[in-house]
């Protein structure tokens, strides 16, 4: 992924791409904090500025970079219960990546005394989700901005105390439990 | 709190006392990246090699705080429901407190990446609670680390997300979720 002869007009997602690949494989190599945005550029050979022209703070570029892993999944599409597995299943897939967890748990440690941030994490990371699944699980803001904080805060607190994804065994468990409460 | 001209011979506890308060504040002042060892010495008047002395890194100086902000529960006095909602009650009351939503947040973002800093958090933050929970609840161990990464998660995940701690309605959910669950 890395080139610092990038050919000149490549289009902006590819930019994009590179610099997400970057940050992520950054934050795993050095942790959320080492993993300056000045870093990451020089594991891209794109430019600091311009990596700053486009997102302005190491806190938007890492919200971003969450957006870009945690594709909109489509929900309603089978029963609730096979719904509601299948999107654990996935975020606990997606966490599992190298450097995922990491950013994620980074971007909340700075959210909580930022509230611009936590406005770029609700709005950008959040909200589509929350959308998707008042939609298509039929429930209301309330009760899907609860689950949203158990199945994401779950998977990351094991991540944070044993370094390592949720075992399938415990992710099973996550889903029963989250079943049977929204039956 | 803070004083910088504190008596000779003072005990330890007392010193202990005054840095992890200046711990949390500085914390909740600043965040947990910009709250460094030396920011945090400088707001007790205690020389920062004293503090070094005793917690060699900033990792172990906030799972330090930590340990001492959530002291050890009794379990197992009333009934296991009963138990399960003081439990609960506690962690979010406790998380609730300036700066300490943050360093616990912070100290995760550090351990994703640092074998050593998770074998502190394990063995001397979620051991005794792990401990104290088999033996009340009478659950295997697999059991009581999963509640503990719901509580936390979750708690956790809702104050970065909103800057705000959990309402009440949303814990007594978390606590009648977990009721079933451990049923």
């Amino acid at each position: 992924m890395t080139s610092s002869t990038r050919p000149p007009g490549r289009p902006r997602s590819s930019v994009e791409a590179e610099v997400f690949a970057a940050t992520l494989r950054t934050i795993h190599d050095l942790g959320y904090t080492r993993a300056t945005v000045e870093r990451i550029a020089a594991a891209t050979g794109i430019a600091k500025t311009t990596i700053y022209r486009r997102w302005p703070t190491k806190g938007a570029l890492v919200t971003a970079c969450l957006v870009d892993t945690f594709e909109p999944l489509s929900f309603g599409v089978d029963s609730r219960e096979e719904d509601i597995a299948a999107a654990v299943r996935y975020g606990a897939r997606q966490l599992a990546e190298p450097g995922v967890a990491a950013a994620f748990a980074g971007v909340f440690t700075d959210a909580i005394g930022d509230p611009g941030l936590r406005e770029l994490l609700t709005t950008q990371l959040q909200d589509p989700y929350r959308q998707a699944l008042m939609e298509s699980l039929g429930l209301p803001e309330q009760r899907v901005l609860f689950v949203i904080d158990v199945v994401i805060g779950t998977l990351l607190h094991r991540m944070g105390i044993t370094g390592e994804p949720m075992v399938s065994d415990d992710v099973d468990t996550l889903i029963a439990m989250l079943q049977h409460e929204l039956r």
